[in-house]
């Protein structure tokens, strides 16, 4: 595809280089990918985006400096307004990001097309419904009265339990296990080795032996949901465990029983919500963040990454540290933890200045009085 | 089943409610299932506790606060002691935490009964030895020599090593692995993708190049042990890592090589357990907590969430923060922190107010002598 | 194996005990496995080494106490010098290290040799490329065009993706899924339950939503590579997500999108690294330590256990604690703040002095304005 089919295809205004730098740079280069504006060669396009990611800093032109996108070989790049100075052509289009995404889409690795049906040694039970276009690939085991929805892919090795169901357009890869009595939406991706609906941690000691409380409860993920590899979602003991539309997961993510999670959450790898939290929407939980058990974050709320949240957190809450305080305390008190040293010699000085004043004035007094 | 039945199965004492509240509210109202206080329906019976799991704040009919029951729509509920004043039936019980297990127990999801025997699909190696009433799941992998106890079943996709054994009335959900040499008791739980006899985390450098130490011991998992989903435990270089009778672990743990854990434990959420360490019984660990290699820690300790345990813990410790400290310390280093700008503007004050009193007292001291 | 019988097979010089203990503690004794002085018994060689692990503080001589070897019961004891005084044989080796490990190779678990060969329950798809000595178990899923090298074994219920390359002498244990397009070099070693090639957690917000950044790129593990457990490996968006040469991972690691890790790491249990960071080579992170995304870590920098790494780190730096700070800081900031209490009520202190002061102070010049 050339520089200037490309820039069609993302409806973009193309801008020409202004310089001629040979094979590749002008509007009829071809651009077999797209690649970040430091290792881009001349075939792929790249782009100037404010970051993407969660806490992504990313490769905004001003963060990366203007150096880097003059030394920059690519072929083309993707910008939302004009820049001033650049050999290369530019595709200045009204969204980055979206212009990105499409660009990734249209350059993404050729796939083998995912074969439609019931693979031979998939195990299917009784009173299964399977709509139609859905791939069940090998191994996979899908237990009675489960319902998998149109066009949905249910990877080799993947257990779903007895009378859950999957929507539409869903995609679980390999060997994801989905227990009983657990109801997927559309459009849902759960990565390889994740575990939905296992049994939760909540046990009452009897006689001094801990007894697991039976979990009659069971897990909802709405649709859009994306669930990343390895994690795990428990099964709420009454009601259900619920994950809130267009909510994100990353990797080896642990949500404990009961926890209701609003929509459009970010949850970043490694992050634990202990039973029974209830998570706002459009929450962003950074890395290996834990939230202890029953509490509520607020709509919009951001805690930062390692923290740790023992108590509920407001509205657009901006929470760091452990125990977790807001954002400009836990800055504050960060940054007067490293200075601790000083303050300790502070103070040692400051004792020794009151002892020498002490005891001059304790000498004037006695001088004074023996004047007097 | 009505309220009536309900309380003669958990032989609870039926007590009356003191008001006509219409369909399902009296003693003949039928239950269908448990649901908590604040959204137990007339055709459902709640419970008043004293909470349930680790650091359940739970349900407690004074933590929730009176109104909240009073406030209830349940067609039941199931107390300790009579409460005045309530317009549901009460089922009056000895061990309201026994009670609700039974309770759950009766109104749990009707699930298909498992099947006994092999699945076609299923590989069972020679040697094997397996007991009546046993499940081997499809796909299952059943290696040489491994053993299968009365009752037990064995998920789909469970792979079970060498000479491993199995005791009775076991379940391993889908997907988990055992690796060769590792010895389950009996009644032992294994949720799904759990990784079981692991070769640990043990390396020499040898001519710069790390050289993994063969880890020739194995994995020892005592009686009634449970452990959730995603868990790693790892076997052990020389004699083996054991899991001790009753103890409870959570979903993303990992239990490092060599390391030996007591009875009736109860271990949340991502912790992570380094080699060798000793914990002894009735512990309790906190959601991602750390243990750093070679530790003790006595019986009956408990770790907050998220601490980083860097030194022995003595019997019945209780710490908090990384490196963990006592908690009643480690309350108060927080709450200092916390103050720590005050401090520090106390410290800057009082600089100021000692510089007013040096150049004060040098000025007296000059005018007296002037004065002289 | 007899004592000399060892002796000889490690190339070892071989010293007599000072005394006669009986069965099993002469140079005849024979000797069944190896075992750690605490515990190895007379048919156990043990050792003395400098320790092993990440972070072991092993079994030294000197750590252990030269109390505890004297005491040991082992049938003899692999030491790099000669130590006076003991009554059982001692091998005496260059490299200790190396000793234990060829020792520890002697006495392993002898396990059924791998069957070469493709299972019948397994499933190879188009154009792939299977060498010989290959194992491919049961339940695998091969798909198309992928390549195994020789003698490799894929774990029953693994899946190798589309395109993907898996090197010579690799082995890859129970249910690991490797996704499409990965490249996997010689002699690596992916333990139960990892995924390897998931798409990474990058989002671009349009809209109000919350849309997937297309991952186009892949992942590359050299050679001699070791990944535990249940860890994540997630594809990069452009290029490769990379783990160098030699490099070791333990369990549930979680790997990001575009993260380049060099050569010869010791990467600990339950790490975080998150998106587009570069680790040098010989670096070590202590365990549940997380890095925060587009951070640099320098050559042989050491990370400890449960930090928070949210700044670059130069060559050979050691750190410790959230944010993470150079150690000899870290550890003089941690003993001031367990000092909090002590200093907090020594300003208290200082503050009334300087109010004595003050007000006698005051009253002086009073009485001195008064005399005059």
């Amino acid at each position: 595809m050339t520089v200037e089919q490309l820039a069609k295809r993302l409806g973009a205004e193309l801008a020409c280089g202004s310089g001629v730098r040979g094979l590749g740079s002008g509007v009829r280069g071809q651009i077999k990918a797209v690649g970040p504006v430091e290792t881009a060669g001349g075939d792929e396009v790249t782009f100037v985006t404010r970051g993407s990611g969660v806490r992504g800093r990313g490769s905004g032109v001003w963060g990366l400096g203007r150096a880097a996108l003059l030394r920059s070989r690519a072929g083309a790049v993707i910008v939302g307004e004009r820049i001033e100075g650049l050999a290369m052509p530019q595709l200045i289009v009204r969204n980055v990001d979206a212009a990105l995404i499409e660009a990734l889409g249209i350059f993404a690795p050729r796939l083998k097309r995912q074969e439609e049906g019931i693979d031979p040694s998939a195990k299917v039970g009784q009173d299964v419904k399977i709509a139609q276009g859905v791939s069940i690939e090998a191994g996979a085991v899908i237990s009675d009265k489960a319902e998998i929805g149109q066009g949905s892919v249910i990877g080799s090795g993947c257990k779903i339990g007895e009378n859950s169901s999957i929507g539409a357009n869903c995609r679980l890869d390999g060997n994801v296990v989905v227990y009983h009595n657990c109801r997927i939406g559309n459009n849902v991706i759960i990565q390889a080795n994740s575990t939905i609906g296992s049994t939760g941690f909540g046990y009452c000691c009897i006689e001094g032996e801990h007894k697991l409380i039976p979990h009659n409860g069971g897990v909802v993920i709405e649709d859009f949901v994306e669930i990343g590899a390895n994690c795990c979602v428990d099964r709420a003991k009454f009601g259900n465990t619920v994950i809130g539309a267009g909510t994100k997961i990353d990797n080896l993510v642990q949500i404990a029983h009961n926890v209701i999670i609003g929509r459009c959450c970010l949850i970043a790898g490694q992050v634990g919500i202990a039973g029974s939290c209830k998570i706002g929407d459009g929450v962003v939980l950074g890395g290996q963040a834990g939230v202890t058990d029953n509490i509520k974050i607020g709509d919009g709320a951001m805690i930062g990454g390692q923290s740790g949240v023992f108590q509920d957190v407001p509205p657009k809450g901006r929470l760091f540290g452990t125990p977790a305080t807001g954002i400009a305390e836990a800055s504050k008190i960060i940054s007067l933890t490293k200075r601790l040293p000083k303050l300790a010699e502070t103070v040692k000085q400051l004792r020794k200045r009151i002892e020498k004043l002490e005891s001059a004035f304790a000498k004037a007094s006695a001088d004074r009085q023996k004047t007097e």
